[in-house]
């Protein structure tokens, strides 16, 4: 197999169409994104495990069950989660199915929704109508970028990927884009994530890729720790390639998704509430996997170790402490914390003779701190996260009104 | 039962002497306390859960379980925690308790050991031993005061509390002291409390007492979800007041060191770091009182909760989000979100006419959320938490060096 990075983002990709206009559900922007393939395509989807699921989540999560794994169109607005909504809630989410379904010809099962933006505020549902007829009036094969835009908050910038895949199989595309974080109007930092491939495959093959790659990237990153009522990924997979992927080509399904998945998630931490650094987080030497994640998480979300990191301080006693409190295995004798090349403790005891190198290192934007568990296993994970500023403060601090 | 506030902290019950003095482990200020019991005391602990433990921990276990569970001192320094610092830190720890059974004529295995400060950072052994020459040469019954202060890092005010307890069996006093969260120098924010009664208490009832009013205090704060090294409550009953406690007095005692427990644990979310507002987070309507206790945790940690809170923003939405993702059973139909005397979120629904009545509440330093999960069962839980403010993110990014 090899890889070449392609332009085009979700419509990257043979059979994918997108738009993305300004419906007025935002003050101003473009707020409304729609994506369709054609021929209608397999789909899948990684929801929120957040209890209190936002209508288009419920509303997708029917229509995938209806269409048995199908899908024509991803209808996506910002500007409003359409969250804590009620029953007009579910109403408004239907209706935007209903309104893109007849807008392009297909059953309003065949059609995704998904929300982002403030919750417990209703959808202008004459505007969103308004917005998908005017989106459906302007698809095109090169509208990957606008739609990449129109699923915007308060994102810094817009997170597009597209790879073209060949292998023995035969070659084919994957494209995508995300939002992430960036939700000051008021509430959750709501991740969505599109992924689009030209290559066929059933829907059930497709749901264990997605759920694999989504895994090792969209959840391996985070900002804050929090999971919203909206965190949605789909995947599109389409055949218009030619080219089918089948139970043999897992692993080459995977790490096809991957690679545009890995890109969008480390953007998303990238343009996190008021990052300034992208942080990689690596555990080595815990007893499992999941013990070096749960390491990796607490790492990742731990205040303490964000703000010494914004601050340029080689804390190496945060990580240790950590590490410690995460409910893993750790062994203080054997544990080690590398701060970029430095290793600051190993062997029970800490080596701050090299803290100024550490301190220099810490003065970059993209930095990786490394944690051994000490237990002499094999469990490893990585992470991303970012800093945490008084910028992040400031913004979640805002009063909304 | 009757209550009444005494003066006097550790040194209210009989038979207890303390001091704090300036030893010059710090650069300044009181730096080392010394609590002595005579006659010698029933001895309980409850100690931080993080495998990272420091040496004075380690040393303290050990001798609990040498001496089975008796204690005629506590010896506790500040400005160095002794924690990363291999076997000479285990020996240091020893030698701590060596010095303080010397000058006051005890067996090392009865006095039990903490410290709070740097990691990573070797105690300045010389000035530790002559800090507790003098600190026993100092001791008083009206020693507490002393002691309270030099327990502290950066915590802006000294933590104390001592009641009498007047029931059927009898009067016995409960006194004590705490230092919380409130340490730039450099590291993670060491809790350690400090409680003393003259009730007799065998060691194992006074272990489950203990056990029991710190869960519903101390292990029920948060300033920021983490867990020092060197976390360690102390309690000490010396039976000096004459009164006898028996398993039939459980709940008495219990009683009375929470009393005691809950404003100290008050007190240093009071003073955590950066703190502006003290909130106490209720939560009802959970499956069970384990399942409110995790979305309660999860509340008081969130800081997209926190940061809501510090700018006076009444978003319910957050509250619901993280009471959704907590991993505890949420019906989002039945939940209910207030933010002081306003329910803002019912039914399904919001009620933002409601959000600047809300709003005005919020302008207040002593503040409570409640949410109820909406499941129709009866657990509860409550915790104490504070808002997260620009300043606990330039107190934590400071530089060390």
């Amino acid at each position: 197999m090899s890889v070449r990075p392609v332009e085009g983002g979700v419509t990257a990709p043979q059979g994918f169409r997108a738009a993305g206009v300004a419906a007025g559900i935002k003050v101003k922007g473009l707020d409304l994104a729609l994506v369709v393939s054609e021929p209608r395509a397999s789909a899948a989807a990684v929801f929120t495990t957040n209890r209190a699921k936002a209508a288009p989540v419920l509303v997708s999560q029917r229509h995938l069950a209806e269409s048995g794994g199908q899908a024509a169109a991803l209808v996506v607005n910002s500007g409003c989660a359409n969250a804590c909504t009620g029953s007009d809630g579910l109403q408004h989410a239907e209706a935007m199915a209903a309104s893109t379904a007849a807008a392009i010809g297909c059953a309003a099962a065949d059609v995704l929704v998904a929300s982002t933006g403030v919750i417990g505020v209703k959808l202008p549902m004459d505007r969103v109508a308004g917005g998908i007829r005017q989106a459906a009036a302007a698809l095109a094969t090169s509208g990957g970028a606008n739609a990449a835009r129109a699923i915007m908050t308060t994102d810094p910038f817009p997170k597009e990927a597209s790879v073209e895949i060949m292998s023995a199989t035969g070659s084919f595309r994957v494209g995508g884009m995300a939002k992430g974080s960036g939700m000051i109007e008021p509430n959750m930092a709501t991740m969505l994530g599109f992924i689009t491939t030209d290559a066929a495959v059933t829907p059930s093959l497709l749901q264990r890729a997605l759920k694999a790659a989504a895994d090792s990237t969209f959840n391996a990153i985070s900002v804050d720790g929090e999971c919203s009522t909206n965190d949605t990924v789909f995947a599109l997979a389409n055949g218009a390639s030619g080219v089918t992927l089948h139970e043999r080509d897992y692993s080459l399904l995977v790490e096809g998704l991957r690679l545009v998945c890995e890109p969008l998630a480390v953007g998303i931490v990238r343009g996190g509430e008021g990052a300034t650094k992208l942080v990689t987080v690596r555990v080595t030497g815990a007893t499992s996997d999941a013990d070096a994640r749960r390491a990796a998480r607490a790492i990742a979300n731990s205040p303490l170790v964000k703000t010494a990191i914004h601050g340029g301080d080689p804390n190496w006693g945060r990580l240790v402490a950590v590490a410690g409190r995460s409910g893993s295995d750790f062994v203080l004798e054997g544990a080690a914390v590398r701060i970029g090349p430095v290793e600051l403790f190993s062997g029970g005891m800490p080596h701050d003779d090299l803290a100024p190198k550490a301190a220099e290192y810490l003065k970059g934007t993209d930095l990786t701190v490394a944690v051994d568990m000490g237990t002499g296993g094999s469990g490893t994970s990585q992470m991303w996260t970012c800093d945490l500023s008084a910028e992040y403060v400031r913004i979640n601090a805002e009063y909304r009104t």
